[in-house]
């Protein structure tokens, strides 16, 4: 019966899952005491993909989030816990402070406990108590109080403080290596017989988790990166063949770039790592840079941080042995204006270029109004899942739709600007730069990264998909 | 032939239409020349409604936006001009460079207009003349620069200066009174048998537009907003049973008010003109504010100027009869904030009402990075749409795709807050303020607003509907 | 003994003095160790006036502020107190924390208490306990975090309550009321032979506060108010014949009303309390507007919430009888913006008035940059000071310098702006507003204020004056 | 009397000067007509030293700054040009939009250029019209509308451009190499008698100029540079032993590092040019680190770019010999933050460090209110003086006055923060961090650096200060 937190389980067994629930105390809730519609029916469901093809299949959907009519768990018994991972992230505050205020106003739950620093702070002695009025006010600050580290996963030692603690709900705030981790925690805790509910909230400033409509704090960094933009177009404008250089997050995916040189129509050159691009010869980044200066007089370039990775790979080998230089110049940002700096030199062409990096001044701002919205709808979506009684998913946004998406969907790959898309289409248009691509790249591309149709999942294999309902025509 | 720009008739009529056509410059744009699906096909469309019921219908669809093979306009024979109508809403800017850079730009077209202080402008003389150096800062400026005005709407007139001035392609941004004028220039424009696309932008701060996801300026609008609430709530904080008041935006819907209240997390109780109140007596708002501030000392109150006009309107007749006194009182938040003055006063309780009303802060400030990712979307699809020659059409995003939405759309109903939705719940649970509703209440709402059903519209009558096509499984 | 905290005495006293006074725990602490001139010389003093005339008298010197080698207070039996009264200002949560810092981490005192609500707090039973823990954070947050109220202020009462609760040193936060207030509170204590410290800080975002350079939170106010005069262009620009309207803060003084008009170059007039103006007729504001609209078609308009109140009382008499209405009337702004409406609409011309009240957004940002530096100076300095043994005093920025004003030199009179001074004329030649003043205005004006010189003061009658010294070459 | 310029010799030449004079137009500016005080008498001055010592000379003074009764230069003849130099700084674009609002409203000149790109545009062709309509937005934008650049300083070849171009009034923004270059221009145009004023405006956002009470742009680099240590304190806070490293301006002098440390109170240790430190060893700043997160877990670091430029050198000497490497290393920021690291590795202690380098960020901002209101009055202040007549000076403010003062004022020396003076005092026992100072390093310091004292100057020798009235008791 423990087991029978499994949702596919759950379903079919009604009988004894029936045996476990309990009202929803939602009910006595004069919002949604009204209102039958607020409650969720358990057989809502929200399709992965929009774009529907005539006589085609229905594809992958996923449960809908929110409210249940019945519970799983009885509030006094809700012994929960919180834990933040990975790098900072605008929100993360918000989406603390909300699980909190929904256990606690919500579901009158009254032990959650704060984990301190990160996955490791499982097996550390000092937790952090939380209630609605210590978080009162966290969602004004950037950070996140609870504390964050990278890595430190020890699967047995985590399940075995969950199980001293007496923990029966896990919120699990972080990444995808995060969410990959809180995978192999569920799958322990399955095998161990617990009744514990573990949840993920999927965060990533660079909006690089498949499935989900965006990732929170995404908007925000995109906001704040306006800043960087328009100082460094200040700079550039105000100098003779001014570059103002711009570095913003995205190791492997380019959105934020994307959508701030979108944002911004002050950029000149955008560099994501989807769009691989060369410096020397003809259509490349020294040409398109000497063009436009003549042109213009002045340009901005941002950067994704995973562009041209290899490119500086390649020139590092080459030219620097030196170790403790070698360190900083794997910053591909300095690297990269250092190599536009050396080929004007080369060229004896005055050029003024100026750096700016912003990044942890990007990560550490407080969400702004929509992303706050955003974490909000996140937060309650994942709380009322746990008390539903299910586990092993994250709360996201489909379609608009806030649903229960089981962790393999979101850590079995990664989301990524399609630069055979509309979108990347439209930045290439506005910013007119070279799309430094021939036809035989595309081509190549095409097999790669497939256009989003709508897939016939074959995964009738049975052991797992628990939130997932397969639905052929 | 001029009548050929109706869509369905184009669609049906393919030879003639190809008559016409000449290839998309944007063949020859590097951005376009590589990757074949950044082209719109014809016949791509985008369901209104994502909820897809098993063996229901397919439901409306709309003309998916974006550039087409062939174009209908040369571009050296392009006209265009540019109105801005009504209230300012923070994008109005974006909008206007967006239209002149996608024309200019992309389609290279030269002559573009500028009509100076909304539809009456059309019969002035003088007008702007735009290009994509006048337009290149605009978006970082609040207001519009072409200027604006309500109504001015003499359809002749305008008809007549089009012709006169032999402009081919209209773009005009505005609420739902200027879409419904400018359905009725596109009417007049077919009836004289003018080649003229008329294209809408719809604008509206509010979000009261049906349709479409939402509308531009509507994110700006809530996170400038969040000042408002943020002084109010320190405002009340610091006083003695201090309430922090704020009005904000939402003659017909309290988006920006509901919003606005989960963004913040501040607020105590939020009215929306959807969700009916009353003061007094049992489970009124007056008991409310009382049994909050012994709660918690303080409170804040965020009112839609639309809300509580019934209470007002019924108040004000008896009381007052005077009538430089009676103007200023029509506003509600003053009418509502000095009846919790006077109740208190009443009743001889110390109370601290602070009022702020924000609307011409908020309305003023340029768009934030999502709004001008936005703007700029919906104004390149605007210029790939008239280009192509469709007509009689806004652009709009629908689930998250930009779509060609024909003018009846959405001037036929107007996008309200549903308050038997998930969304309001939200809402009232965070705010944990009183649902001001009986049973009753509920039942009765059910009939006239129903939830959002994937609907059987019967429009096969065939006199009209453009853009949409009726696929029903 | 008591009496011997009056400084004048102190100093003619110095044996008695000494006899109380221990080592200053500064001197051990590592950064003021090694520097001598860290300390200041209990004979340092700032003189009033910087304009030097030759063979003139040097005019009023006050104690220059500072740590002093010798402290009359031992840091175990401090017991201090602070109070903020009077309307919200950017910077009292500053002043609070420095307040609390300086004598926890300078001076080792570990009994802080916050007295709740304002002076009525005194006789309250509940206060807030205060370390450098508590405070840590706050600097960030408008308002204040101890609860502010007006009036509620009971000599004896106060007094009881510190003598009760063994307070030693009072910490008195507020506008010259509030000061006057302290002065009372002073007199008392030192009537009845307290050794008890009272140090007042002056708040005013009006700036209205005499003697001192600039009160804290002006410059903050003045920043502000950018965002309304913003909107209320950009508003006014967009509108035929717009007029943005602003009132700003400043009940006898338009000190924020002339800065933000400087520092916003989009102001066309600045109505302040200090320049009598008039509606009607030639020289007239209604003219002016007239003139300026015609000239460019839109105009901004700053108005200090105490300007014009004589036009609006003679009007009001005549025309309005009705009492709620009338309540809400008596905001000079609505009145104002209502009579140019009527004007226009008399004279049948097209006019757009946009009003705008910032005064509560103002009010509860917290304080910047600028503003954090100088309430932590003028905390230190206070702090300094009580512990030096120094009552009866403010503490304040005078000609760039810190220092020690005893009460009766700020609350004798008022700071105003001087309209026959250069600062007033770079005003009107910046907007280039008529000055609605005749050659009699200025004479008589002349008769009244005085142009600042350096003073004779003869307060050699001896009983008083403190912390001043008056030195005549 | 081409040479009469100087300000001495038309003094005690007034007969020929007055042959040269007209009335002010100012007297016919309604805002100037009434009242008399508005304009300045020639022998206004202001002493450069507050503090009194009794019986103690008077010291330096410098004219004040004003509008004169009569001018120099008649506005029909008037030819000004303006040129900025050397780094951005927040309130170039104001102070270009007041010299040109000045000049053109307040006196009616039409002909006024902007000089391209710094000194060297001077010999290009290329020039810039502006009138108060082209500058009317610009203070709203960063940077400067004429473009900058470093060096580029051929005094013959920029005094034949004047001479030929018939310039007459010059004015030159930029730090102090400009100024001195400003210098030279002013002897060689004096040298050929020409009847040119030659006015400077001091730009330089370190603060480092003498004489004047702060540089422009300074208050919002400290506003500014709050972001980025907010950001820092964030980021330190959430993680494991976080240090925050913030790089901010200063070569020469730590005012920005140490200003915004103050307003911040968020800073564990500020590291200026002023104030030695090392690294190793006891009471080094490893061990302050050390320590400190050993306290509280994290710690915020903000270092001026010139602090510790010698550790640097000696360090890189021998352990670095990579060119490229090198480059990038110069930078101190990064190197410190680099020996941070290494330190921590080498120890085994875990340490989170983030570095953040806002410079183009701060540079590039907008100023704000209280930097436009000053750049405003050093405007104003200079056209007053090249219209009287008045050449080779600087305007500034002192001791919260404007003044004139002679170019070799302002460049023979360098402002600093004395670390022996109370504000560093202030910032020392507010971060509690080491002074770094041995009693001999103060006194040594003491050599070098003497107090400010009112200074005896001996600068009779005749032939030059212009502007300075030395006044004896």
């Amino acid at each position: 019966m423990g087991k029978s937190l499994d949702l596919e389980e759950c379903e079919s067994s009604s009988p004894s899952f029936n045996s476990y629930t309990y009202p929803n105390p939602l009910q006595d809730n004069p919002a949604y005491s009204v209102v039958k519609q607020y409650f969720v029916d358990a057989d809502d469901s929200v399709p992965e993909k929009v774009v529907v093809h005539k006589d085609g299949p229905r594809g992958v959907h996923f449960r809908r989030a929110g409210p249940r009519q019945k519970v799983y768990f009885e509030s006094d018994e809700v012994h929960a816990c919180i834990v933040t991972c990975g790098g900072l992230c605008p929100g993360l505050n918000t989406v603390i402070r909300e699980i909190v205020s929904s256990l606690s106003y919500m579901y009158g739950v009254k032990k959650i406990l704060g984990i301190d620093g990160g996955y490791r702070g499982f097996y550390a002695k000092n937790t952090v108590p939380l209630n609605s009025k210590v978080v009162n006010d966290i969602h004004k600050r950037g950070g996140t109080i609870l504390g964050t580290s990278r890595g430190g996963h020890d699967t047995t030692k985590i399940v075995d403080s969950i199980q001293d603690r007496g923990i029966n709900q896990v919120y699990i705030i972080g990444g995808d290596g995060t969410q990959r981790g809180a995978s192999v925690l569920f799958e322990e805790i399955r095998r161990r017989g617990l009744k514990v509910a573990v949840v993920g909230i999927p965060k990533t400033i660079d909006n690089d988790i498949p499935v989900i409509d965006k990732s929170f704090g995404f908007d925000t960094a995109v906001e704040e990166a306006q800043r960087a933009i328009n100082a460094a177009h200040v700079e550039a404008e105000s100098n003779e063949n001014g570059i103002g250089f711009v570095k913003l997050m995205g190791r492997y995916s380019g959105f934020i770039a994307m959508y701030a040189t979108l944002a911004s129509r002050d950029v000149d050159c955008c560099l994501i790592p989807e769009s691989p691009f060369y410096l020397e010869g003809e259509g490349g980044l020294f040409e398109f840079i000497e063009k436009r200066l003549k042109e213009s007089g002045h340009m901005v370039i941002v950067l994704a941080e995973g562009a041209g990775q290899d490119l500086m790979s390649k020139s590092m080998e080459s030219t620097l042995k030196d170790a403790s230089g070698n360190k900083l110049l794997k910053d591909v940002g300095l690297w990269l204006s250092q190599s536009i700096k050396d080929h004007f030199n080369k060229n004896k062409m005055v050029m003024n270029l100026k750096y700016i990096d912003p990044t942890y001044m990007i990560r550490a701002v407080p969400s702004n109004a929509s992303d706050n919205v955003y974490c909000t709808l996140l937060a309650q979506s994942a709380v009322h899942g746990a008390m539903a009684g299910y586990t092993g998913y994250t709360s996201g946004l489909v379609n608009g739709r806030q649903t229960y998406i089981p962790y393999y969907r979101i850590t079995e790959k990664q989301n990524n600007v399609v630069i055979t898309d509309r979108m990347w289409a439209r930045l290439l248009s506005s910013t007119n730069q070279p799309s430094f691509l021939g036809p035989k790249d595309v081509s190549e591309e095409k097999k790669e990264m497939p256009l989003p149709e709508t897939p016939l999942l074959d995964n009738g294999a049975g052991n797992i998909p628990p939130v997932t309902k397969e639905v052929t025509k």
